[in-house]
């Protein structure tokens, strides 16, 4: 079993969602949410988003981290905003020596939806129906769940299960 | 007296300059320096400019922080890599609950060499000359400095000057 944080990083809302994949590729889901950090000004946002996330590593103890990348910014002030974020969410997976891979949208909705123009209803609505979540989503935490189930099905997923049976042998 | 660590976040290289002021506005060089790194992996670049400035945090113990407010990147790409980088450095500092005062450009060369249209061999030159330091200063570092000593003449600082005196009553 290993246990997957996904993070969508964001500089007012940063989701994040918890689950557990094994061998066989089963997948459970343990938790999710939005640390939100609207309202604040723009520094105590910084250490609001990496003090929430250490919180919640702390509670939850995933093994591994998968964070989308991020591309395409809408414009350089948003892009430095966004970044910023990304920055502090970073560094509070970094600081705990978590692995942490990054995937694009294009290979998260993939690995959710099976198609790369999926919207956020679809992806919200697959990772409910995958991971067995009857209640909605909030879309960031939609998206952070998303992100880990890509991980889980990821080829360097796929070498820590492989690496594992050899060290069981 | 009151240390000053003064910050300018980047990418590549994240310089740092420690200066202490007292409360006649005199200012002393402690130490200056660049977190480079350049030539890494992206992740391996966001977690090693986070633990280097918390290293120079503990090495030198400053009171306060002032960093480089940045308003214009070149491009979304150049702001989203600047942001991530300038969000690690943000939390080495938040996260020691370092009071943290940003400043334009502007303000940090009108601090040190009088005029908003300086160069950076002009901010060098000056900071070098205010500081008394004989040897050349990487731009990053100088940048830092300069930060630093805008801090020093800001009012936040003076306030704390008069606070301290009250308490000292």
């Amino acid at each position: 079993m290993q246990r997957i944080i996904g993070i969508d990083p964001g500089s007012l809302r940063t989701g994040y969602g918890i689950i557990e994949a094994d061998s066989a590729g089963r997948l459970r889901h343990i938790t999710h949410g939005c640390v939100n950090v609207s309202g604040r000004p723009f520094l105590e946002r910084i250490a609001a988003i990496h003090r929430g996330l250490r919180q919640v590593l702390q509670d939850f103890a995933p093994q591994s981290a998968a964070v989308e990348q991020v591309f395409l910014a809408r414009n350089a002030d948003s892009a430095l905003k966004l970044g910023q974020a990304r920055g502090a969410a970073l560094v509070a997976l970094l600081e705990q020596d978590l692995p942490v891979c990054e995937y694009t949208a294009l290979q998260i909705k993939k690995a959710t939806v099976g198609a790369g123009h999926a919207d956020k209803t679809q992806v919200e609505h697959m990772v409910r129906r995958l991971l067995g979540v009857h209640e909605a989503i909030q879309a960031d935490a939609a998206d952070a769940l998303a992100c880990a189930i890509c991980h889980a099905h990821s080829a360097g997923t796929q070498q820590f299960w492989q690496s594992r049976e050899i060290v069981g042998r």
